[in-house]
């Protein structure tokens, strides 16, 4: 990494990110995709990769109870509290293979440069693999930073994957030196820690769209997620005519359309319907039954229940002029997290710095900065994801280029940190 | 059956076929429903039963290669064409008891009658309880009347049930004392038919909601099915703005109430959506790929063919404005059937006689009748279905009185029929 210790040498660094990143997703449970969930072998062979790089990197490494594998690189004083960044390391199921890696890999690359100058800040620099956030083994998201946020939910320890083995298994028999029992100990402290910051791939088309290669996260939107069973009445397709039918697609397909047109041209708010199924539905069966998803998600949390509210109005009001009737489950209700806007406003002097427009936009996907935010300052920066914005897929892309815009605002940030309580003060 | 040989006893004529439907609902493949498949052991049964009334009933009885069971009764000279008539025993998987049952049911009950009272015709009829025409155990239907008809396809004879078991095996170990061999010899030569009237259940609420017993069937409507799949671009829910989208399920909801809108406020026109999926759907993702099947049935071709042509255009209208490709696979077409118009007018006779009014309606369902229309004359009457008009369940039903009012207009159409030919120069 001669190349990249030059304050020009972000193009090196961007492409050593990405040959990381292909060299990381060799670590999968299905060759020729990238699989990696908590705990597997893949799982722990990628965490072994990492607790590597970021040892050449100059960071001391440990790992957790939970499996996260944290780096830190010292401050001017040893012992300082750090300016925590990271992501996470596992992957859904084909997935793509930035989604999260990203986020470890490029502030290892940004640390092994500062320790080839020799540079320290008066922080300390903590680097975090988160080990699970996507929620694909154990039916249950976001645990690494949970552990570390403290706000670990011991009753998922029973949950069960695929194979019937308890997450409490898996922990214990993890052969980190850790058993559950530990968890607790996971979580640092929040005197230790300085501000907290993502940098994640988009997953999205917005920056794409804009031209950009990178955006300012504002905050991670609040979400309500609803299941609907629409009960109608079933009947033969060729002799109940049109009028006397109760069909419950066809009252779940204008539910569908109406929820889109509640979410559609209004900025930061979307609605989804990811899910539509007539269970045993037959060509020539009008349904009797319909289940459909419901998915709406917005930065302010008063524009989502507005548009909750309005979708809950429209299922009474369809179902009862069809005469059908409709079951609504809520499942998941999540308040949106901004974002902290000191560390927000240092993130865009960078970006204004390195000669980059800025672009300030929400993230509709729940990522580990939602978790962090609870107990630290918590920024976000995300990065233009090629292929139309896809992510949580094979075709998932990104390029060198903006990988080093990105460590070179990055570091510009660190480099230029000023923590909202003076690190001295901290240390204690 | 002695109460049954009276004029005035219909009444308990009705009431006696509801006993029989009832009790040949014992012979089902699964205790409390109504399952009765191709020859099956609660098929034979229910053939030896039938067999066994019809014997009672004054008829010869014989079985045809493909387990159709036939009763003759003679006409007064030995050997004359006959009127036919009859329907289907097998059922749908949990089903109702009336549906096909009836139609055979019924004949039996009225040759009963003239039976006990010595009366004879210048022509003979013949009772057919068709072994197939639902299409469960094969996916193929229509095998009774299409064998008769001499319209059977071999080809699927090839065709397996769940456990694997060829048609051609099936038919060929029935214990019927043919082999597939002999399905074309099942073939009734035109000559010796005057006719066929099907008497089958609405399983429609059409004569409930018009407060009738009894309708005549003016065609059996014509059908196009079709499968659709949609496919845009899957996307995350969170991060994938509204305006971005190309949402495969919100195209094929826009689609289906489409075909509501064109189908919905013409008499006679119905259109379905009645399977609508989409495939590894999750609340969290924009569906990036639909599939929903399309029926659309007319009693008027150039009516049915209307709908469809403006139904392909709305989808390639609504794919077009939304940025998702369709691919539509027809994969059924159907011209309609008409009754014939003096068997027709004979039948509406025999309601006036009976002082009740004539209701003309369609049949949106297909019916043996509608193979046996390419052989010989075909007439069809309705009964009135009770619950809402739903049949293939349950909670299929109807009423004793309906039963006996469509024993009278059935003995009484036979009694004056006249066919189009006289019989003695048929026989020949």
């Amino acid at each position: 990494m001669s190349d990249c210790t030059t304050r020009t040498g972000y193009t090196e660094l961007g492409a050593s990110i990405l040959a990381r990143a292909q060299a990381l997703a060799a670590h999968t449970e299905a060759p020729g995709m990238m699989t990696r969930s908590f705990l597997t072998q893949a799982h722990h062979a990628a965490a072994a990769q990492l607790a590597e790089w970021m040892a050449e990197a100059g960071m001391s490494v440990r790992r957790d109870a939970v499996g996260n594998v944290i780096g830190r690189y010292e401050g001017v004083e040893p012992g300082a509290p750090a300016l925590l960044t990271g992501s996470h390391f596992d992957t859904v199921p084909n997935g793509g293979i930035y989604d999260g890696n990203l986020g470890i890999l490029l502030p290892i690359a940004c640390v092994a440069r500062w320790h080839a100058q020799g540079r320290r800040f008066a922080h300390a620099i903590e680097v975090i693999g988160f080990a699970e956030e996507e929620g694909v083994r154990f039916k249950a998201t976001l645990l690494g930073s949970r552990a570390i946020a403290g706000a670990f939910d011991l009753r998922v320890l029973d949950n069960i994957d695929a194979a019937g083995v308890t997450m409490r298994q898996a922990i214990d028999t993890a052969g980190l030196g850790y058993s559950c029992a530990d968890l607790a100990a996971a979580a640092m402290a929040p005197a230790r820690m300085l501000g907290f910051l993502e940098v994640h791939i988009e997953q999205g088309p917005v920056l794409l769209d804009a031209g950009l290669a990178l955006g300012v996260v504002t905050g991670i939107a609040g979400a309500t997620r609803m299941q609907v069973e629409v009960t109608g009445v079933a009947g033969h397709a060729g002799t109940v005519p049109m009028a006397g039918r109760r069909d419950a697609a066809m009252a779940a397909a204008e539910i569908a359309l109406a929820i889109e047109q509640r979410c559609g041209g209004i900025a930061g708010l979307v609605g989804t319907v990811g899910q539509f199924d007539v269970p045993g539905g037959a060509a020539n069966v009008v349904p009797g039954r319909a289940l459909f998803s419901i998915d709406v998600r917005a930065e302010q949390d008063a524009q989502r229940e507005a548009a909750v509210a309005d979708i809950l109005a429209a299922i009474e009001r369809i179902a009862a002029r069809r005469g059908v009737a409709t079951q609504v489950r809520q499942t998941h209700e999540a308040r949106s997290v901004p974002c902290a806007p000191a560390l927000c406003g240092q993130l865009e002097a960078a970006l204004q710095r390195a000669g980059l427009p800025v672009r300030r936009l929400p993230s509709g996907a729940g990522h580990d900065a939602m978790v962090m935010a609870a107990r630290t300052d918590m920024a976000m920066l995300f990065v233009r994801c090629g292929n139309g914005g896809i992510s949580h897929n094979p075709l998932e892309t990104m390029t060198a280029e903006d990988a080093a815009l990105a460590a070179r605002v990055v570091s510009d940030f660190i480099e230029h940190f000023q923590p909202s309580i003076d690190p001295k003060e901290h240390t204690a």
